[in-house]
């Protein structure tokens, strides 16, 4: 039987990252079934997950988003993420959050690297929490990190 | 069958967002129908927004705010934001989240301008989010803004 | 048949402003019985204010409360706003929350009368919003205050 | 019949709270049974105070907690407030907060006395609440202080 | 019969403090039966120790994480804090949040010692809360901490 996996994204993000995580997916696995949805911004990313979890039946579901530069848009990060908690424990399901915040990179070319190489390592990610749970804690510690480098552990 | 569609606004505003949300949204359907509902102000939104979907029927809705330019009104919105978060979480039904902050134009003509944009430009996107999905997903990772000019891609 | 109208206060405040919103209230109309609560602090407030609603059958509720000076004050009354918010999407009813933070005001004299005023002009939006939702709706929009002066509309 | 109190407090805070509470509620009445329950931080404090309401029964609860000097200690304490905030909200019933922030007092000593002394003042209003509901109304916007001196009206 | 005791951790963290906690619950009884679950990072946290409880039975969770050195990172450990108290109270069960900031210590050697530390004082916790409520009122407002040094009380 298939897994359906939700994708939720903005038309706000400044790449798609949603066709990244989708592509890392597919090429993991044929058990799952992936439901896009895009919507104008960050903040409408939760209630967009919930409905993908609670009336399309998805097990597991990510939430792609990109926070501005200004203070404003710290604050819609801070909002849409608390939402994105809220919409986890009233549902018991998994919502993988995968922002990335315009100003972690120092130009245009180095954020659509940075997002799309984020996206597809939580996409993975997904896949192992979906089917492989000992993959993940085999790793338990070791400072993983999802776009840049790993850290390591705290003794590397 | 109509679609009901939402509109709370406030006093506190120094614009008149609804009518200009009312008029676009009139001129792209006639399938839908509009119950507006003002409210003092910002904080008042939230549970304004929760009666018209659940007292009223609406699909969706759309709260049109303005805080002020003080630390306290920052705060304020920020309530509000949560309390609407909350709101479309306890419902699964959207609510677009239109707020025009004081500081964000130079003077009152820029705000009313700034404002009204913004107010048309949500509006347009609830349309899609009702009748067209497909045309938000064509535009997912684009950059897109309400208001002021879209940003574009990261690669553009 | 009579409407009640709950009105949540504390000992904590500087100001009775409670006294001011029933009477102001109470000038407007015989069809609401006035149900007072006071209660230690602000943040004493929301619980108030929602057994007067569920407990006591409010349809509406003011929240009078008085932040003072310090930091750890303005958390406080973050706090309590939050709890108001919660309150009403939690209920499906208005709270109307009248904050005055002490230092609005210049000293003890500008603080008790800004108190009795924002407390009167919000115990006069509460009847509108019972009785006179039209009035509310004319006014979108055009910059109005509870206290001081309203700042009237972007394009004044 | 006897009404239930919960106290709960923390191995964290500096001074034993809780016994100064139980012994001021004591001397004030015979009618109720206090049900003390200690747990490590004051972020255990918000489900520790839902379980003494709803698995112990009790009518009202005080949560006594000692936030540290730093950033950090601040943020926890902004944590279990809106923890305590929604403990309330869920149950329909007061949780009193009484926190003793460590930088309140110049030194140990004075943190001792004003931490009990808080507690003490604290209790009290929990009397009150429970059993003189017209003594706190008539004290409504004096500007009442536990711990330190009362402020008085805005106009004294 | 045994109690299920819930440990969820992350592979974010630099120390794997799980492997600490289970070591010192099964050191201290064997009443006990600990189930594991390894997320990705922090904000996995809350949905995965509410899962535990609803879902695996446990009583009591520990929730292990590790915010690192920047801005973005404390809200990050903000909201995965919230989001652990929300799980709490939905569930009435307590999770015991061990949550190391990579800058309290001056050096990765320090970060693992201090986080072993902190994750080994949290599981001696859980014990004495599941199994000898005593111990922990006999300490109460003793100024404990887990990881670096108790600070005693306010006159030592």
């Amino acid at each position: 039987m298939t897994i359906k996996v939700g994708i939720a994204d903005t038309t706000f993000a400044m790449v798609d990252m949603a066709s990244v995580a989708i592509k890392t997916l597919n090429n993991m696995t044929d058990k799952i079934k992936i439901i896009r949805y895009t919507v104008p911004g960050m903040k409408d990313l939760p209630v967009a997950c919930k409905k993908l979890i609670e009336e399309e039946g998805c097990e597991i579901t990510i939430a792609l988003g990109m926070p501005g530069k200004m203070d404003k848009d710290k604050v819609c990060a801070h909002e849409a993420s608390q939402g994105l908690m809220m919409a986890q424990l009233m549902t018991n399901k998994h919502i993988i959050e995968v922002f990335v915040h315009e100003d972690e990179a120092k130009d245009g070319k180095e954020l659509d690297w940075l997002a799309k190489r984020r996206a597809e390592e939580h996409a993975e990610n997904v896949y192992y929490m979906l089917f492989d749970q000992k993959y993940l804690q085999k790793r338990a510690g070791q400072g993983l990190r999802q776009g840049f480098e790993d850290v390591g552990s705290a003794l590397k």
